[in-house]
């Protein structure tokens, strides 16, 4: 850049639009790396949209709450444009604009950042990342045991040990209602249910009461069912008695039913999916399948994975009937709850595990051909660019956080060897040059 | 979704803006993953900025062509904010932000989209994602000969076979004006030398006449001197000639004599770094070393892949001195060249290789037990959701680029083996349950 001006502009960044240093940034790319392989694994393929969309589009859907958080502007052309705000309305643009050439049932992940102009509070960010990944162009079970399977896997990847996917289905509850001579009140008692865990049994029944003019018999009906307890063939049970031969709530639970098979066929650890009945989730959207998941050793922080199966995706672009099933991952929650349990590499700077100290300064090609030598070994190394005092350089590697210091001063480079210096252990041995990448692999281990 | 709305809104994208389906995403993914390792073996450490910054901080370095590209607009909180243009500008804030607390030497990459509100016309996108690394905070001509190791490093992992990186020091051609008494007329006649690709030799020499007053004789010299010939120990004689004793000039030959014997001292094969005393680049901003790349075979497309030394990389938000060296890469230019060369892999739209035929609909968990067997040997693979036609599932496999679909009627899981079908040949063969992990992964070599 050219001279500097008189005066320095203060360095800073937005309110809620957070740097990566490197630390983090590798932390993300860990986390994303797994995710990315697990989805790859079920055939899910990775798609991207613009950033930036016609305002139009993003607001389908409407929602005052949505259009007052957007970041929405006018383009040099004059066109009302908006950065995205969540990544299902793009895909749902996306899935109408391409499925014929896609074809169906059409799987997909994406992962990326969206925008959105909240208080700032409780350490809420306004540039955030978020991922999706979805079934869509099929209304068959499988779709739906196989997104419960992914969610699985990929907290069993990330290495979380103790977390439950709480599933339900939408169709278990309609039935219920419409059984029990609720079913045009269902929005005002399920709004009320969707309250079970904050308020209790006892205030949901005075709501459903009030809301929606339920009789403590009615009420008493419904709690008694979403509350069902025992494993999941028992809970079914229960339900099946009170929903009786109501066919929709029967699909319901006969999709469950072979959900929870599955699970054990496929040999998932008992207890990783439990039948929750009280779960509704979404009032409007949701129609068949839901799904949550918590971490047992971190309940406070709520659901870190949740979805559901949709009739109808893309409605507001398509006439294309487009049912699907899917879920969203919180990807900071996610990143938080890693930390917590310390499932993250080491909170290090540097992704190299290998430093090799520049100690005789006509000698620097011997230490550009050792770090290359190394690297094609697959030992990733760095190099210290200036010949400086040894213990400066030192200070710099155990700061970064390497793991190995290789150091080589006139008499190592003349016997062909190096130190080795363990820079968690302190201890130090000297390796031969052509053994080192075996012994930097044994020691890195 | 709630109920379609009477009217469609039409699915679309801004101009510019583009949607990447699951082939383009999972070729992006396979380039992007080439350049993390890369610059990870060299110690390289990611960064991320957020893509919303002050509108102060990104046009500090002003520039009007930048000014009207740039998406600005006002937040809810009345700042004047706009998207990044370039990763250059938010990695200076970031550095003058974090650098104390980083340390140096400091060295980063960040690949990320950036937005310009370009001109659509040449297939320019508007929104489209870059590739920097740097290394900040040393002069030492270790970290120039670096940066050129790593971008070749970079282009031999993408595959390309016949490339040349370009190099020369700014220093040198300072020094040979100042050598002629050109010093103070160096701009002008810089401006003139960097057309020489395009306008040959005669223009120039007319250009630096007119705009630098610059005789014959200083013309000749500075054209002679600009297209010497040979190889690099040739070419850099030939210079030392030209510049005698002048200090300055000195030194930058010494660091592309350095550069220059390390390449092939770290064993790079000969003719992939040439000396090129014609490159000069960005008048303002490089003072040293300065890079150009361009591959042999698409020699129309230019450089992929530019940089070089500056002296002051965050000189408008901090007082502290940040002398770096550094490179980008233009992602979209490596893609297209990468496709052309058929360097990507098939552009196919499924991530997943092998494919499970949905037969027997009771049979459910038969098949997903095997889709989970498959993965855990690390063979990814997709189920068909529907027990529909096998001609359907085989051509919707087909289409999607799968290389092998699993085929288990009643027979053959009565017997306990699949029928895999080589989807490319249209070979089949019998194979046993037990067998199949290994079976598979013999047939996708």
């Amino acid at each position: 850049m050219p001279k500097k001006k008189k005066s320095l502009i203060q360095p800073r960044t937005l309110k809620g639009f957070p740097d990566l240093l490197p630390g983090q940034a590798m932390q993300r790319e860990q986390m994303l790396d797994t995710l990315r392989r697990v989805f790859r694994s079920y055939g899910f393929a990775p798609i991207d949209t613009p950033v930036l969309e016609y305002t139009e589009i993003l607001l389908a859907k409407g929602g005052e709450e949505t259009d007052k958080q957007m970041y929405r502007f006018e383009d040099h052309g004059g066109r009302d444009v908006a950065l995205r705000f969540d990544l299902t309305v793009p895909f749902a643009r996306f899935a109408a604009q391409h499925i014929g050439a896609l074809g169906t049932p059409f799987k997909r992940y994406h992962i990326g950042p969206v925008w959105r102009g909240e208080n700032t509070q409780h350490g809420r960010y306004r540039e955030f990342y978020q991922c999706d990944f979805d079934t869509i162009g099929t209304d068959a079970n499988t779709a739906d045991i196989e997104t419960a399977l992914v969610v699985h896997d990929i907290l069993d990847a990330l290495g979380f040990k103790r977390f439950t996917i709480h599933v339900n289905n939408r169709m278990v509850l309609t039935g219920l209602l419409d059984q029990l001579g609720l079913g045009d009140k269902s929005a005002q008692v399920l709004r009320a249910l969707d309250k079970l865990q904050k308020i209790g049994a006892e205030k949901v029944a005075t709501e459903m009461h009030q809301q929606a003019g339920a009789t403590s018999e009615q009420t008493d009906a419904i709690l008694h069912a979403v509350q069902a307890e025992g494993n999941n063939d028992e809970i079914l049970d229960q339900l099946q008695q009170q929903v009786g031969t109501h066919e929709l709530a029967g699909q319901g639970l006969e999709n469950l039913r072979q959900l929870s098979r599955n699970f054990v066929a496929a040999g998932v650890p008992e207890g990783r999916l439990v039948l929750d009945p009280s779960i509704a989730r979404g009032l409007d959207y949701y129609t068949g399948t839901v799904y949550e998941t918590l971490l047992d050793e971190l309940p406070g922080i709520g659901s870190i994975c949740s979805g559901g199966r949709y009739d109808d995706l893309a409605g507001f672009y398509t006439k294309q009937h487009l049912p699907g099933v899917g879920a969203s991952l919180g990807l900071y929650r996610l990143i938080d709850a890693m930390e917590d349990l310390e499932l993250l590499q080491k909170h290090n700077n540097t992704p190299a595990p290998v430093f090799i100290v520049y100690f005789v300064e006509e000698e620097l090609g011997r230490y550009i051909s050792l770090a290359r030598d190394l690297r094609q070994a697959g030992i990733d190394t760095e190099l210290y660019p200036e010949p400086r005092g040894i213990g400066k350089q030192l200070k710099y590697a155990d700061r970064k956080g390497f793991r190995i210091a290789l150091i080589g001063g006139p008499d190592e480079l003349e016997k062909g060897v190096w130190q080795a210096k363990d820079l968690e252990r302190g201890s130090s041995e000297e390796i031969a040059t052509a053994e080192l990448p075996d012994e930097l692999k044994r020691m890195l281990q």
